[in-house]
């Protein structure tokens, strides 16, 4: 999407490549909102760095970054012996994966590139394959998002205020985002509407990174403490939610998605506002049967004890703190402990539709419409 | 209640009047939960500033702080002419009135005292009566709250998990708390017990101030995101929620209090978990005749565009910050602005109980039952 930095408004992909320098470019996540840097790293192994400390985070964009990676891993490669590149390129492969073990984004990517090096009959052709494969599979991630804006824009009118939770926006893809699409979708056919961003602690994506996509993209929004979003919806000042999903459960259409996202979709559903899910079709778990057996992931308790930000006026005055410095601060009783589940899980009885590339299903339908969804038995 | 500091254990209260001094005595909130400080005000404008500036917070506090402060006034008058003397105390009144010109506690508090000291026919007497009267005041805050705790207590059993909201704790009133009395009753038979408190942001009263006190009255708590409530609700880890209130609607049964509580108590009931709302008979309004008519103070929007903590390690190391510093850090993105409602309105139909000092009441049971809740026509 467009950036502007100073006077200058250029469009940006998350991730990126430099075919030349052969370089991976990054958005570097870490920094925003409050700073805006394009880094590029230099060889596979940074590639790998950049995905285990998060410069790029977000389902898509570490996908894509995997994908880049193995190329700029595989292009590195100076012989002409296959079984040797064969190694290298398994060695790249291991190094990728083990950035964020548990991630299946990357190992997806990975695999659709290693398949496609396989047609290859020279190391020269494999790596020329690599990099085609992964250009493919970046520009396939953003027509995801494009069709995702497409099917869901239509949903978005004009004077709408809709409600938004945590970050599935273009930066957690390479371009466009899947919550975002309908908005930018919207945006882009001249309607006019308002966005509510939860703040979504403790890790705060959607005052942080969702606020950002949207003031870059000129999109009215405010952003809210999660607690406010039932008293919007209450005195009717909310008329949609949208949301992601980091695990879509295709047999039962249940979601999977930041905590703090069932809360709204109970919410709306008692005051009868649409609740829509976005979704690329690599998010749909068909195997599951369940909600209850997503094991829920509990993430350190100093997100909730405490908060990132950059040393700002009011705390600044007197104190000596240099402006702009990004500090940790304890918020929360020192001698108290926290509980952190990362994510819950919605019913498909709270979800009006889930917007995916190919079209908007009731959760229940999922299954009936599997082959067009990409599923493979 | 019993505070901890270094190996002492002592009783304090939150406002306390020392007579030989002249002073009142205050636990100095703006340091908690960081900092534990008692500070003496020497003076009713002292006192008065102590209210403006929110050392002193809470709709008992603040009552019981602005009582000891007019009798503090009226003490340091020197004459004998009642007719000097009475504009004195006129202009003690108005400046402790102003301090927080929109609270009602401090002006019903003097009201209280200036109709006893009326009843003296000598300056001295009055000055003797305004003392007492504020003594007294204090003393009915803290005997009310622990009538609460023995109304509530009941409703908290053995290995329960009780989620609270915000602070309604001792810190609010002279002692003991309104929503926090039934668990300091509950622990006081023996009972053990496990806490949630929510974060409360975003002012984050229940990390900051909810789970100092219950972790100096040794109860068992942990800090959660308030995204993380409708999660642990849903998989069962909540027996009951508990919350206080601004005001209570005497004629509907309308509950408001900090934004959020609404949110909460939708969750509780389509999980059917009891929610009561713990008030003292001083936050019943007799008058509305509906929760859409009160007014919800939109607060300014840097209290959820960023945050206030200590500098900590994980943001200290190698940045040269002094560990412990009170700092505001900004979170959002720079250029975005936020919605920021301080309450909420929760009805009726959501709450299981209004625990008072004189019985648990159904909300819409409040009218008919309102002679016994102090109601005069």
């Amino acid at each position: 999407m467009n950036v502007t930095v100073g006077r200058r408004t250029r469009h940006y992909r998350t991730v990126a490549f430099d075919a030349r320098k052969n370089a991976v470019r990054l958005i570097d996540q870490r920094l925003l909102p409050h700073e805006f840097q394009v880094v590029a790293t230099p060889n596979f192994r940074e590639t790998a760095r950049a995905i285990r400390e998060m410069t790029v985070r977000g389902a898509g964009a570490i996908g894509a970054t995997a994908a880049y990676g193995l190329a700029q891993g595989a292009r590195a490669f100076g012989g002409r012996d296959l079984q040797q590149f064969s190694r290298h390129v398994d060695s790249v492969y291991q190094t990728l994966q083990t950035a964020r073990p548990t991630a299946v984004d990357p190992v997806n990517a990975m695999n659709e590139i290693r398949s496609r090096m396989s047609q290859g009959k020279t190391v020269a052709d494999q790596q020329a394959l690599a990099l085609t494969a992964a250009e493919e599979f970046a520009d396939d991630d953003v027509r995801d998002c494009e069709a995702i804006g497409r099917q869901g824009g239509p949903l978005i009118q004009d004077g709408m205020r809709i409600l938004t939770h945590c970050n599935a926006g273009w930066l957690a893809f390479v371009d466009v985002g899947t919550a975002t699409a309908p908005l930018y979708a919207a945006q882009a056919q001249g309607r006019k509407f308002h966005v509510f961003c939860d703040e979504t602690r403790p890790r705060s994506q959607g005052a942080t990174l969702t606020a950002w996509e949207l003031a870059q993209q000129g999109i009215a929004h405010e952003v809210i403490a999660d607690n406010a979003a039932g008293h919007l919806i209450q005195r009717g000042e909310i008329d949609l939610v949208i949301v992601g999903s980091d695990r879509t459960l295709g047999r039962t259409g249940e979601v999977t998605n930041k905590v703090g996202t069932y809360t709204k979709a109970v919410l709306a559903e008692r005051h009868d506002i649409p609740f829509y899910v976005a979704i690329p079709l690599s998010t749909i778990d068909w195997e599951l049967g369940s909600g209850r057996d997503i094991p829920i992931e509990e993430r350190e308790e100093t997100e909730v004890l405490g908060a990132w930000g950059t040393v700002a006026a009011p705390g600044h005055r007197g104190s000596g703190l240099r402006l702009g410095r990004r500090v940790y601060v304890r918020v929360a009783n020192p001698s108290s402990g926290a509980r952190n589940p990362g994510f819950d899980v919605t019913p498909a009885e709270l979800i009006t539709g889930i917007i995916t590339p190919v079209g908007i299903f009731k959760p229940k339908e999922l299954w009936a419409n599997r082959r067009k969804l990409g599923y493979r038995a």
